[in-house]
Order: C-alpha cells, then sequence, then structure tokens
C-alpha cells in the first residue's frame, strides 16, 4: 500500500487532497476509517478514485489498462522498471503522462530519504532471515540443555546489498553464525560490522552507483567454486543478488544445492527476477534432495504494515519536491526530480523510455546525468 | 523421531541392537542410509520392525492396532497420556507390555536430562516466537531509517513455563519489547531474566510439581478483566498455559482479540489441548476482524532435526536406567523408573492407569510417590 493513514493525514494537512480506493489497505490492516479520519475521501473502486486525480501514487506500476484509463495529463509516482512495462509505457505516453520512477532515484545522500527500493529491501532482507529460521529443522542458536547442546545454524548470505545486510542482521539476532560474501570487496566491512565473516573468493566486481557489475563467465566460474565448498558447509543459505531491471545471476546451481546436507535450506530472495539458484521457483518450496529452496515472491507483502509505512514516507518526502503541497510544479532543475523522471508530459526522459517510445527527446535540466 | 543416527551409534556402541522402521526419520532430514552406517538394521515396515523387540521406543503413544501387535511382553518407551489413549493402555495390557511414559516424568533434578516434556517445550517455544514475528506485518525490532523510525512489536507471552521462557527469549533475540505473565508468581523471576517485564493482575496460581494449578472462576474473570487491557496494547499475544492430560485453559476470550488492533497476531500454542484462545483452531491461522491467530498443531514437528536430536538424547539417558545395555532389567527402586511406568507386565501402575484398567495393583519400589 503506498500510503498509510499517518502519512496521508500530514499531507493533507500540509494541502493534498486524497482519494483512496476503497479496501486498498485491508491487507497492510489499515481500513478505509483509519484513512477517512485522516481527512481522504474513500473512493468505491479504482476509476473512481483516479479519476480526476493530478498524480496516481502505486507501488507497482499501473497496468496499460489502468494507464489508459488515466485522467489525460496526470502523474504516475510509482516503482516503474521500463522493461517490464512497456505496454503500460505506450499508454501512458498516449495520455500525456508524466511518470516518476523509484527505481532511477539517484543513490546520493540528500534522496535517501525517498529511498523505496533501499526501504523495501529492508523488508525483504529481514523476511528473509525469518524465512529461514521457520524453514530450517534446526535451532538457529546455540542451545546448551540438559539433554545436550545444540550448536548453532550456520548460515550464508550471498549479497550483501540492503536486504543482504539485514538478513545478516536478523540471522545474527537469532544467534546463527554467518559467514557473506558479495562479488563487490567494499561489503565486507558492512557485513562485518554486523558480526558476519566475509568470504573471499578472489573475484571483484565492484559496479557502478553501489550495484555489483555482472561478472564475466570465467569471474562465475571461478566464484562457484569457491563458494560451492562454503555452501556445502552452510545450513542455510540467503541469496540476494539482483541487478535492477534485469535477470537475476545465477549463484546456486542445482549440483551445489545437492552438495548441500539434508535438511538444509536455501532462501532466494531473487526470485522474482528469475531466482539467484537455478531450483528456484517464484512463491513456492521447492524440496530437491532434502533440501528445501524457498522462493520468495514479493518479499515486502509479507510484512505489509510496516512495508507500507517506509513506503509512504519514501512517497511523502518525493512529494515535497514536487513544489507548494497540492499542486504539481516540480523543480526540473532538481536532479531527483530529474532522474526520477520517465515520462514527462508524455516525452520519454529516461533513456529505457527513449528506447522504447523513440524520439530524441533528452534529459531536461540541470544536475550529474 | 525418537532415534538420531548420532545416538543410535552411541546406543549400539554400548551393546542395544537397534531395528528402525524404514523411512521414519526422512521428515527429520535423518535417511534411512545414516541409521545403517550407525550400525542400525532397517526394516521396510513397521510391523518388521517391531518382530522380535524388547522396546519400542516412539515419540508419541502407539495406537491400539500398533499396541495390539507388539510382542508379547514387550517394553514401550514414549510420550503417553492414558486418558488420550485409553484403547491402546487395554490392548497394551492385553500383550503384558511394560510402559514407560515421559509424561510422568518425577520433576526432579537428576532426571533433567531425561525430560522430553521440557525438551520439546523449548523447540515449541521457539518456534512460537518465530512463528509471530512471521505473521506480524510489522517489523519486531525497532528501525531507525532514511525513511522515518518504527518502533518495536509489543509482545505478551501468557504462560512462562519453558515454552514460555523460550518464546520471550526468541522475541527479545528479534528486538520486541515482552511483557510476560504467568499464574505463578515465581516466574516473575526467570522471565525477567530473559529482559521481559511482568505482569502483576493480583491473582497468584501457583500449583504443585512446578505447574499451575486450575484457577476458580472468579479468579479467572479478575485475570482476564486485568489482563484485557494489556492484550489490547499488545502486536503480538503467545499463550502457552497446558495443564497436563487436560483442557488448557482459555485465557484469550473473542472479546479480547477484538479488542487488538487489526494486524495484531495470536499465536496459540495449547492449539492441541483445545488452545488459550476461544477462536483457536489446530493447525490453522483464522482471521477475525483482522487479527490473525494462530493454532499451533504439535510445534515441535515443524523442526524435526533438533526436536529428534533432543528426544533421542533424553530416551538415552532413560535407557541407561534400564540396566546393562542391551537387556531390559529396569531399577524398579529407582523412583524415575517408578515413576514413569503406566504399566508393567500388563499391570496398572500409574493411577490414571488403575482407574481406567481397574484392580488394585499399587505403585511399586522406592522413592517418593
Amino acid at each position: 500500500m503506498a500510503l498509510v493513514p499517518e502519512v496521508a493525514k500530514k499531507l493533507i494537512g500540509a494541502g493534498w487532497e486524497i482519494c483512496l480506493q476503497a479496501g486498498a489497505g485491508t491487507e497492510a490492516a489499515f481500513p478505509d476509517a483509519a484513512f477517512a479520519d485522516a481527512g481522504a475521501t474513500v473512493a468505491p473502486d479504482a476509476a473512481s478514485a483516479v479519476s480526476g486525480a493530478g498524480l496516481v501514487v502505486k507501488v507497482n506500476p499501473p497496468s496499460a489498462q489502468e494507464s489508459a484509463a488515466l485522467p489525460q495529463g496526470a502523474a504516475v509516482l510509482s516503482f516503474f522498471g521500463v522493461a517490464q512495462s512497456e505496454d503500460a509505457l505506450r499508454a501512458l505516453a498516449g495520455r500525456g503522462a508524466t511518470v516518476f520512477s523509484f527505481d532511477l532515484l539517484p543513490r546520493i545522500s540528500r534522496a535517501q530519504s525517498m529511498d523505496a527500493l533501499s526501504s523495501q529491501a529492508t523488508v525483504s532482507g529481514y523476511r528473509a532471515g525469518l524465512a529461514a529460521a521457520d524453514h530450517l529443522a534446526k535451532f538457529f542458536p546455540m542451545f546448551m540443555t540438559a539433554a545436550g547442546t545444540v550448536p548453532p545454524a550456520k548460515v550464508l548470505v550471498m549479497g550483501v546489498g540492503v536486504a543482504g545486510l539485514q538478513s545478516i542482521a536478523t540471522a545474527r539476532r537469532l544467534g546463527a553464525v554467518v559467514k557473506a560474501y558479495d562479488v563487490r570487496a567494499a561489503a565486507k566491512e558492512e557485513a562485518e560490522s554486523l558480526g558476519a565473516t566475509f568470504l573471499d573468493t578472489g573475484v571483484s566486481a565492484e559496479g557502478i552507483g553501489g550495484y555489483a557489475r555482472e561478472l564475466t563467465p570465467e569471474e562465475l566460474d571461478r566464484q562457484r567454486a569457491a563458494l560451492a565448498e562454503e555452501v556445502g558447509r552452510s545450513d542455510v543459505v540467503i541469496t540476494t543478488a539482483a541487478v535492477p531491471g534485469r535477470k537475476a545471476p545465477v549463484l546456486l546451481t542445482a549440483a551445489m544445492v545437492e552438495g548441500m546436507a539434508p535438511g538444509a535450506v536455501v532462501v532466494d530472495m531473487a526470485a522474482d527476477q528469475g531466482g539467484n539458484c537455478e531450483l528456484t521457483k517464484v512463491g513456492e518450496v521447492v524440496e530437491h534432495e532434502g533440501v528445501h529452496v524457498v522462493g520468495m515472491a514479493n518479499p515486502p507483502s509479507g510484512m505489509p504494515t510496516h512495508a507500507s509505512f517506509l513506503f509512504a514516507r519514501n512517497v511523502a518526502n518525493v512529494l515535497a519536491l514536487m513544489g507548494p503541497a497540492g499542486t504539481l510544479a516540480p523543480d526540473w532543475d532538481d536532479e531527483i526530480v530529474a532522474g526520477m523522471c520517465v515520462l514527462r508530459d508524455g516525452k520519454p526522459m529516461a533513456p529505457a523510455a527513449v528506447e522504447v517510445l523513440g524520439g530524441g527527446a533528452a534529459r531536461i535540466g540541470g544536475g550529474e546525468p
């Protein structure tokens, strides 16, 4: 859910009018009445909710059908991966829409409070740590009981971005012994600060903007060989390696999973992007030679109250860049505004949008490219 | 699973012969081959596994049908609640069986290493803490992110026995703020030692042998009124109040659950005994006015590897009282042996067994009654 009553109330107080699709917050435990109490209007369906709207705020991109039904010239703020939403992009261009995507938020410190990728990755990482503990047939913590001592679980986290760090933190909270691996050597210090030991496989793939670059086939082979041994020693492997807008890299082959002991668990947070494990099926728990492979589908949706709360705060912070509250007059010289822009009045601004829609439109406004 | 390969190997080394029903350990991630490697025989089915056995070790009581198929004069070691297994008891008496039940283990310090109720409650309490975190639509830990701060979850644990203490420890590990409640005032210190705050409702029901006695209706009313307010403030309520061999007391009425916020969670560990919450359905997650009520069925079975490991250690420690390894010559003067005995050579020994089977048999041997 893209807004929560507490944030809606602040936005309304600042001068925005908010109209909500009935029932939109129910799954996240925010009843319509709470939004109404906050001063929002509740519309019976999506069509009447967007009718007359200047700005539509969603978590996921609108579908092509939803896009075609938007008011002429409306703006949209959501996650919006162009590659996955080409039809919607064309429909939005046809409506002369302006589209801002959280996927394109510049990774600068001023934008941190708007970083919905990070806030949702925080939720996902925590959920993955819990899922691992829930599926493992052993304790995470060491237990010394009168009947005997059980050792702590051995957890390997592959991919130490925001999500991986939260998985490390959650597994450590539960008492597991955690190893961490990332192709970016810079991840070592962060992983260690949370109590994990960092694996060195001799392959580094430090990328641009804090994300990992894709490895070459040779590098992947070396990485896999070094990792296979560690995977085989682990009770749990959590994989979090996603490259935005692309298919997730395969880090765990079937053979590596077969090297794990019966009862071991793989939690694949990149399942929605095709999975970091060859055996992953999105939204399912696959058993393979006694190992359970958990393909987490849309992990933040499993914890909707706080996922929505953080997303709504990100939204409110972006709205503060949109001009005086209640109007839509973005400062196009602001590198965050310009950077997030996919479409402006129906014209493609982001390179991926230009690729789909054609036309020679260039990025408008100042700031770094 | 009542035995694990590691413990089986030790028992075989000491002189026991062990025959395993094929596949019995598969769910707990102990393949038949691991038992075979430990020196055990693997029989294709239950009938051939028990054929010729002097002692049958199980987690749950044998069914009436299984009991009738045991060798004449065999012994059984398992959980064995007489009230739930009257038909099996009659069948076992008919076979002249000797039955030892973990439910009847004297609560003395020498018996701690044999205390399967405690070892399984440890697993259950940990599982309940995890289940609560998994079902709550919020974080357990406090999070301070760029998008805003989320407060820690408020968890109330009702019933501070072994299971309740593990639930407290698990919720605390995950960063929740935990309150604990028990009718036994003695539980206060233990709960506080794990970082929980203890609730005082002004009602105490300190019972015999460390268990709670049943409260009077008046006491229950006072307790409920004082608790209702705290329940309404909680994100999570975990209930663990079970009285061995009886229906679990109702601690949470539907009205109390209705006083909780949408998105709150109840985890009922006493679901198998009828539940501490009026709304509980065993093995199901019931949604009631936005609150999820998780009726945990056989909680240790969700973590079979370590649950089995601890149980097997309990079994091995009891077997040490059964005379020289490989023989069945219990020391009937040992209060643990005598205390655990339900049937001896088909004759009822425990009061509950006497009640079912009749006859004037008295408890044999020394030790405290």
